[in-house]
């Protein structure tokens, strides 16, 4: 690996910063008055604050699809956030048929099917139950499909391309717990996951999944969540796709079989290359994305810059990033910021000297079982061409002789 | 301990459901009809989405002081809240003089005094350094002060007492590659920090926590922090008392000294029993609180609850959390929810069976070095009748025998 043109992640900031100085830095030149906001008086606090009018520019990217007036898509735009964590107003929303407006007392969770006894709750009854709460994802199964769809890169940030990734802590009541309480019958395997909105969106769920890690999310981000993630509820399956985490849940039906409902053949089917219909992949897998620099973003001058991104397996646990500047000639270790939690975004980052010429940034994870990212090529040979969900392939980025970085395919 | 009233934190949550029926939880009456909301489209997503309407209750709990119509403080509803995050929206407030309005390339940080060379950066250049995430508690030194200035416990809600308290995800810059690129001089020992707003908020902070864990925060919970926060940068210095993280930081005077400042003197100084003054401490303590269920919460009927609150240390990580339900008689070790992260709120849980009658619920804390909460009246005896900064004694909260909860001293 070439030192000059890619700093080794064990190279620390301050020897960059000594070696090659912070040309993107500061300047001598000291305050000569007040700014004019130290000479009057601020504005008051409000009940429930908002981001600053200077950042207006940071929204969900809005989709039309279907030629509806409802929008059905609305992705995160990761390329002006930092961190693991995504605020509730700029999570990722799908939705098939507008979102319900759900009063708490209109609504009830009911277990029924093969169980000992049909059981339904208010929510004043589950949010009385013991909750649990984690730091996890939540990943659209066609996230990144973009990258697939279309033959040659287009040119579009990282949020509209990758944006249907958010990350949250999320709270609620584990479902052992209601289904215990229901009695599931010996020859159960399956939980019919309905929601209570007009595109009626149902999902067959592992009742194994459900005994592991899943819960009935009722917060999130600390606060009860909202009317667009399934406000009074949700089903969250850590790690599962993301329209198997049902929003605004209100009916399982527990049964030996998976029903064939209309979502789990239409629309959640992946098509593989030799036009076989592969059902029931749950899994988010392992996959990692850099969101500075990316798409449509400038670099000032040449000099030092961190590349920073997420990486993620809905598996488990991160266990390396390697990131790329020359299109996967040379790789360094990237750096992980922890905690790293399992089936959550863990943040990576590695020094970067830019010299002003063309590079092509590249990151690719590995999970905890040795699970890797395949390269674009790979992924679209085991798929139908008109089949683009669970889309974990290596993205890379490139940054021109003039600093504009832009999609690439490697 | 008395199994019977308070259930260790060994038995799993099924087997107390087993042993004692779920009073508080579902029926067994089935679905007769769909509910109206899936029986008509739904609404669009927003670009920036909002809480549910009928959460409309959970808000900001103002204090107007001073008699001025600029609130200056304003509380976490911790009690209406879950897990250890809270959302920006939600953030505790406390300001000086309103909050200002900041253009983001009308604001420059600076670093001057003993230094190599005096710096001046741009939001533009800060926002290309490398950064650092991580989860943080943040509490106003003047959090629970109810507590200890009323002889009487007055009947409030948890957050009313309490709220000074957030916890979030906070990103930016480390100092030390600020202070090193400015070259600090060998005898300097300090930084006045002070804020760009029309306040003039100013603290002095010792250098030596500015090259450990301090940043200059860019990002909360993964968005630019807010105007309330410090838009478009603030101090954050962890486990120090709120006002030492500097909202909208515009300047350090790098010194010997720290400066006699008006905030450093006339309203962050402990005063002692014997009425001695206590400068720079910095340090919020271990300290824990049961959010649920807390003040002015009514509990419906007897049966299983879950106990739930969060401890925090600004020293470092919490060891572990005991709870009482007979007023500090006997004790049961909570359910620490991991990972637990150093100067990070801590959630913690314990299954609790209430049986109708008079419960006094106290929560008491450790921190990894050993630390612990004094009581009321220990605390009380340490600090001159008119001092309460810093106040981490135990709390408590009563359960009458009709299931009222209201603020207790133990």
């Amino acid at each position: 690996m070439d030192r000059r043109k890619f700093l080794l992640s064990g190279a620390s900031f301050l020897s960059v910063v000594a070696a090659s100085s912070m040309s993107n830095g500061a300047s001598a030149e000291v305050f000569k008055s007040h700014p004019k906001h130290m000479k009057i008086p601020g504005v008051p606090s409000e009940v429930y604050g908002k981001p600053s009018k200077y950042e207006g520019h940071v929204g969900r990217l809005p989709e039309h699809i279907y030629g509806s007036s409802i929008i059905t898509m609305a992705l995160t735009p990761i390329d002006q956030l930092n961190g693991i964590i995504t605020p509730a107003g700029l999570h990722f929303v799908v939705h098939h048929n507008g979102i319900p407006d759900i009063e708490p007392s209109d609504h009830e969770f009911m277990i029924h099917g093969l169980v000992d006894k049909p059981l339904k709750w208010s929510m004043e009854a589950l949010l009385n139950y013991p909750m649990v709460s984690q730091i996890y994802f939540l990943e659209c199964a066609g996230n990144s499909a973009p990258n697939i769809i279309a033959d040659q890169p287009m040119d579009m940030t990282c949020g509209a391309i990758h944006g249907q990734i958010s990350g949250s802590l999320w709270t609620g009541v584990p479902l052992k717990y209601l289904l215990d309480e229901a009695g599931i019958k010996p020859k159960a395997k399956w939980a019919m996951c309905e929601g209570a909105d007009a595109g009626n969106h149902v999902r067959n769920v592992p009742l194994e999944k459900l005994y592991d890690d899943a819960i009935i999310a009722l917060y999130q981000n600390g606060e009860r969540i909202r009317p667009d993630q399934g406000y009074p509820m949700r089903l969250f399956v850590p790690g599962y796709e993301g329209n198997m985490n049902v929003k605004w849940l209100h009916r399982m039906e527990i049964s030996d079989i998976p029903s064939q409902s209309k979502d789990e053949q239409s629309l959640y089917a992946d098509i593989t290359a030799d036009e076989r219909v592969k059902q029931y992949s749950f899994n988010m897998e392992v996959k990692s994305v850099i969101t500075k620099p990316s798409g449509q973003q400038q670099l000032p001058m040449s000099g030092f810059y961190e590349i920073s991104g997420f990486a993620w397996s809905g598996r488990g646990k991160v266990k390396a990033v390697e990131v790329s500047a020359d299109g996967g000639k040379t790789w360094a270790k990237a750096n992980l910021e922890g905690p790293i939690m399992s089936k959550a975004l863990t943040r990576f980052t590695v020094p970067w000297q830019w010299h002003g010429q063309k590079a092509i940034l590249v990151s690719r994870a590995i999970d905890e079982f040795g699970n890797t990212q395949p390269t674009r090529a790979e992924w679209v040979s085991r798929y139908a061409r008109y089949s683009h969900g669970h889309n974990n392939s290596i993205n890379a980025w490139q940054v021109s002789n003039d600093g504009k970085v832009s999609n690439y395919y490697v």
